[in-house]
């Protein structure tokens, strides 16, 4: 319990970081003037955009209905698309980071619909900026976050509303981290919490995540085996962001300049 | 980390342990024919109530407004009130344990309504049946509860619908000890949080409680003493259960027979 001492020696000025569990309760954190909400959705929206991104896709256009994903794919578009964990015939691409791990995806734009992820980013949206994290790229976003010097929510998507372990695993690293750089203060008891459930693990969250209710999930429609890659820490330097209504790669805007 | 292999030894007949952090996260636990919502609110309305009836209070009616609260003092009952960790003048009582160890509450009727508990208790009658625990009665709830075989709803009250440690923690405590038992089995991951968060403690969850939100609310407003109280396991023999609109002492009532 390295982390929560810091609670006492923080001053009032610092910005804060906060761990939203559900996007349930993400309408009962306060306002803030200059905030950044890092949507993850382990399994598997934001560990699959990390991915996309790596492979050198250029945008992803989150969707908040297959109606509009379909309409997309009609136009001629790439269309990722994702339902109860299951991929609709439609689409080019399911949620699995091994869809997009090929050349064919280089400079495209993907339009991408998801349960909980888009929504989850939508929801986002409403109060400001918005980053994608996962594993793959938390070391990266912690670096980059903490150049930000905004209001951090580390919003889990979770699981239709209900509060999943492996999405807060990955908010309580990253807030770890943030801290750990002295030049955030936590916010409320969630961000200790996921601090403290993180550093329960020893830095191995793959037996816990293998009794987490989504796992299971994955595990009935045999997509258990993303679950080695998705929890490889540092493994994507993506830096994804939204502008406008695309997330980009930040990192891959910064390498061309 | 003792509890969690139990996932997979359990069988699916089993009556279930669910964890829920928020009163606004409780819509989203599917429905179940046969429940009992266990409400938690430590700072302080449950701690109180088990003190309250461990002085000999007869009934504890919760009201959700303060209008409500104030006519039944007009009408010459006894009202416990708080708002925002404060006691309106008009009432008899706050919601710290201290107010009732006294023999003046013996046999007595009060009405209750606090920031976060009453609203709670509300919530908790829309599924079925209510019980109220705290750290104080949690030993003699966790064996009532094993006889009841039914599944059971750990709903911490939180503050104003954010997530609070100290709830979570008395959840995590309730729910090992359910599932010790073996009569259950945890039904998503919030129940195996809370409990790798109540293990992370060592049976000592002062320090944790100390650096919460909810903690330092009530230091600055002078009422942090009640906090050592709060966190005395099996100090009481309480087991209230909502019976109409009242609260009402079941281990009295079993110990009249």
């Amino acid at each position: 319990m390295s982390v929560p001492g810091c609670f006492y020696h923080k001053t009032l000025q610092m910005p804060t970081v906060e761990v939203c569990f559900s996007p349930a309760l993400f309408p009962f954190i306060p306002a803030s003037e200059k905030v950044i909400t890092v949507v993850i959705d382990i399994l598997r929206a934001t560990t699959s955009f990390c991915t996309a991104f790596d492979y050198g896709v250029k945008k992803i256009i989150p969707l908040d209905s297959l109606e509009k994903a379909l309409e997309y794919k009609n136009q001629g578009q790439l269309v990722a698309a994702e339902r109860d964990g299951l991929k609709p015939d439609f689409a080019d691409f399911s949620n699995s980071a091994f869809d997009y791990m090929n050349n064919t995806v280089f400079g495209k734009t993907i339009y991408y619909t998801t349960t909980n992820g888009t929504e989850a980013i939508n929801l986002a949206q409403s109060r400001g900026e918005v980053a994608i994290a996962s594993f793959l790229n938390s070391p990266v976003m912690v670096k980059w976050l903490t150049g930000q010097q905004k209001d951090i929510i580390l919003l889990c998507s979770g699981w239709k509303n209900n509060y999943c372990i492996e999405d807060t695993l990955c908010a309580g690293l990253i807030a770890k981290g943030l801290l750990e750089n002295d030049a955030f203060r936590p916010s409320g008891d969630s961000t200790l919490s996921a601090i403290l459930l993180w550093e329960s693990c020893n830095n191995n969250p793959e037996p816990l995540i293998k009794k987490s209710s989504h796992y299971r999930r994955l595990e009935k429609l045999g997509y258990e085996n993303v679950l080695e890659y998705s929890l490889q820490t540092g493994r994507s330097s993506a830096i994804p962001v939204l502008e406008g209504d695309a997330l980009i790669n930040l990192a891959l805007q910064t390498n061309n300049k």
